[in-house]
């Protein structure tokens, strides 16, 4: 399917999530881009890296007549920093990559968002692919353009808005997610259920065994639709200035509090499973939706083994209320100081929201 | 005067040279950019902020009802860093910074390009108004939207492509800065004329006392020269996609590799002005220009009190051409592993020429 931006478009190809995958297709689609490419960088993690994704895409390369390395950094929400991205510039001028090279992201949202960034600030951007093997990265963050690191003091404080030249998925690859991690990309998933699609939302109703079983077909669906949704809002709203971008975030706001106050320790996707069920909460508190609703927001999470509270997160440490309102008031969707969430308005729609009276927001914390 | 660009143009004003000064007109620039401004970081460097230029700006913005705080780092080029950077953005988290806010850069070209950056990544991205306050950073660095840091091993090679919202040059700054850093101006002036223009060229060959003098108008005709210049060619081609904006970096590929080599302690303009010499001497070496055109280089840059060689870099450690060499083979110009120069053609033209016998720059450099 095609990401249509205002000054280009891309691909996402999505592969057959049965046989013998579809890495093999990273060859063709470089060479396939109006701009020849002979020397790529190929950026993965060490668990990618073992289970031999990044020399599949790599061989492909080489088929293709592309020159490529590959850089390994340790896997885990950790990479996502300044000393990482510092280290990779440097190895990127070792490589002798020039502003034809292509940097090629394979692995999770954590190798997408670093390699991404690093790529869109190197010699002032050169090109980058995203080829994610993560539920989380196939259904959200490879797709947008949205690249960045974490500060300590707040996560993706520092990043661009840089799309890739093309996406390949394999879905083939969630195969070997280990459970928490493919929990991780359920709980994004869930998140496009509730807030944007309620189509999905029943299919999750219908279909959750098949999806915690990891159906090929079933999986495929999933992402496709996922891909879909934001492919849509993207290609609207590239650069989030009209508010409809920011509709992607539902749950975000908690979650990122979560995440920092945890040190990155907590899981993304897990967070933004609790943030979606407090973002309902909230909603009902403030009158967007009825009880109904939270209740079958709670059923969906649950039915997906996904957490819904925050003493669901073995790795969070003791909080307050008041420390996770202070990490809140570092979210990007802050507008001249004031706080805004992404709260669902009903099964499958929601809105911006500013929300003016903090105690509401202290109070669903504290519940 | 404007910059048009693809999707947005935005104001270069060029104050008085007489007078006050016009830092005092930042506040009512800010106020009358499309969206509204109530929150401002001032980013300066401790020479400027001695002078007082930081604090006026910050107070002309007060008087328009914007708050001010004002961030200082180190002055020179030790403070392009990454390790910079980082502590910036960790003082916008903790300064409150939001999307609405705005990054205001009064200083030289390391402020603007170090504080470009950082407005660049800082939330995906956050406005950032240039103040230049050096003659280098107002005849080229602040215009046109090249944003960066250096790493150690090669220079401007972290950044982007980002434009300001606004420029304020107000050249009354001119009178305070020191010899060296105004001869550092100088060699982009002389760049220009040489590469670009040439009844610029024509101008400093008659005004040279008038220029060293400072004499106010003619430091207003100069910069204004300038400006127009670059405005035109970055309007065409703001990305260097089509190869004239690679033609504003004249002199520059043999300047960024001294630079390095020096670890950037020989100032840039210096650099660029035996820079442009050795493109020159490179130029004749190909039949590309005449003797004559060389001797009337080296005249005008002589007339400007600006070196002409190598040697008459202080700063410059001891070299050899295998290392220069080396390093330039990191420049941005560089496509698939081929080194490109800006070469003169003919007085006040230039064009970017694939150099593919290296042995005749090797020359130029042992000569």
């Amino acid at each position: 399917m095609l990401v249509s931006l205002s000054d280009r478009s891309y691909q996402i190809e999505i592969g057959s999530a049965t046989g013998d995958g579809s890495l093999g297709r990273a060859g063709v689609i470089l060479s396939s881009l109006p701009q020849t490419v002979t020397h790529c960088v190929v950026l993965t993690d060490d668990n990618v890296q073992r289970l031999g994704y990044a020399r599949t895409v790599a061989e492909s390369l080489a088929q293709s007549g592309i020159d490529a390395a590959i850089l390994i950094v340790a896997a885990g929400e950790q990479s996502k920093t300044i000393e990482t991205a510092n280290s990779l510039w440097t190895a990127l001028v070792d490589e002798d990559v020039d502003r034809q090279s292509v940097l090629v992201a394979v692995g999770g949202g954590v190798i997408g968002d670093l390699g991404g960034f690093v790529a869109s600030t190197f010699l002032r951007g050169i090109r980058f692919f995203q080829v994610p093997t993560t539920l989380l990265a196939q259904v959200d963050s490879s797709v947008g353009g949205k690249v960045g690191i974490n500060l300590p003091s707040a996560k993706n404080s520092v990043g661009a808005f840089y799309q890739p030249v093309a996406v390949l998925i394999d879905t083939s690859t969630l195969a070997t997610l280990d459970d928490d991690q493919f929990a991780c990309g359920l709980g994004e998933v869930a998140k496009y259920a509730v807030s944007l699609d309620e189509s999905l939302w029943r299919l999750l109703e219908t279909d959750a065994a098949k999806v915690l079983a990891r159906e090929p077909s079933t999986l495929g669906t999933i992402v496709n639709a996922c891909c879909r949704i934001k492919a849509d809002i993207v290609s609207r709203d590239e650069r989030e200035t009209t508010g409809l971008r920011a509709l992607l975030n539902f749950g975000h706001t908690f979650a990122h509090a979560f995440e920092t106050h945890s040190e990155y320790k907590v899981l993304h996707g897990q967070a933004v499973a609790v943030g979606s069920v407090l973002a309902t909460r909230l909603a009902v508190r403030l009158g967007l939706v009825d009880n109904a609703m939270l209740e079958r927001v709670i059923e969906l999470h649950k039915s997906l083994r996904l957490p819904v509270k925050p003493s669901d997160l073995p790795q969070l440490p003791k909080w307050d209320a008041g420390t996770i309102i202070k990490l809140m008031s570092r979210d990007k969707k802050v507008e001249n100081g004031r706080l805004k969430f992404v709260l669902p308005t009903s099964a499958g729609k929601c809105e911006l929201t500013e929300v003016g009276d903090i105690d509401e927001v202290k109070r669903i914390l504290e519940e």
